[in-house]
């Protein structure tokens, strides 16, 4: 028996986000994911959103939150990487794509800025990956 | 006028998640944001995602992915931080809460970790903030 905590103030659910743009590249998801420094990638925003780009400059690192949208299903314990030579573990001391909200998040280098399309390398998301958000690394500024 | 891709294949949405908990501190939303380095958060998951943590640590540093669900409104451009003598710059450039998905992600440190209950410090999001997810810092393993 896991102890639970008393205060529950949790406020009601869910939330609905709406896809920003998304993912064009050469990864299908056919094929196994792996070390994908340097491997390039476009996010395409939807027109409209072009102007959130102001201040973002090739040379940035930024973080791409998407969403996993082929991920139905998930386990609370998962083995890593799907290697099962390896013991199970918690989910939320995964990176899998297999979670209770299937959002991914990943550092990128921009290379490109051109309108609503950012040109980026290492982003590990498939070709048609929807993007629900951009964010600068580190704090607010 | 923005250039914008002739290649369109983004995928139907919404996304639809379900807070996995919440966070409890004494942060209230009346208050100014500011510098929150060791400031004491609890994140109380429900009951039944208590498994996913196993793998987790104190000491260990976790990214809190959140829903600003008191967000309701953005602009594309803003003012770093709110403040009217800085120019104003792409929302995607910028940590602000008001965007066009408000998702929130915090790297933080775990203190202590009891059943369903995370104690971590560093987490600027109000008391009562729904949390969707919690990934490890760094690569899958």
């Amino acid at each position: 028996m896991h102890k639970q905590s008393e205060n529950s103030t949790a406020p009601a659910g869910p939330a609905v986000f709406h896809p920003i743009g998304h993912i064009e590249n050469s990864f299908e998801a056919r094929e196994k994911s792996g070390p994908c420094e340097g491997f390039p990638s476009r996010i395409v925003l939807k027109g409209s959103f072009a102007d959130g780009l102001q201040g973002l400059e090739p040379g940035q690192d930024v973080l791409v939150i998407f969403w996993f949208h082929r991920s139905t299903n998930y386990q609370l314990r998962q083995h890593p990487k799907g290697d099962t030579t390896r013991q199970k573990r918690g989910v939320f001391s995964l990176r899998s794509p297999h979670r209770p909200n299937p959002i991914g998040i990943t550092q990128v280098r921009i290379t490109e800025l051109e309108g609503n399309v950012i040109s980026v390398t290492g982003l590990d998301a498939f070709n048609g990956t929807p993007v629900l958000d951009l964010k600068p690394v580190g704090g607010g500024r």
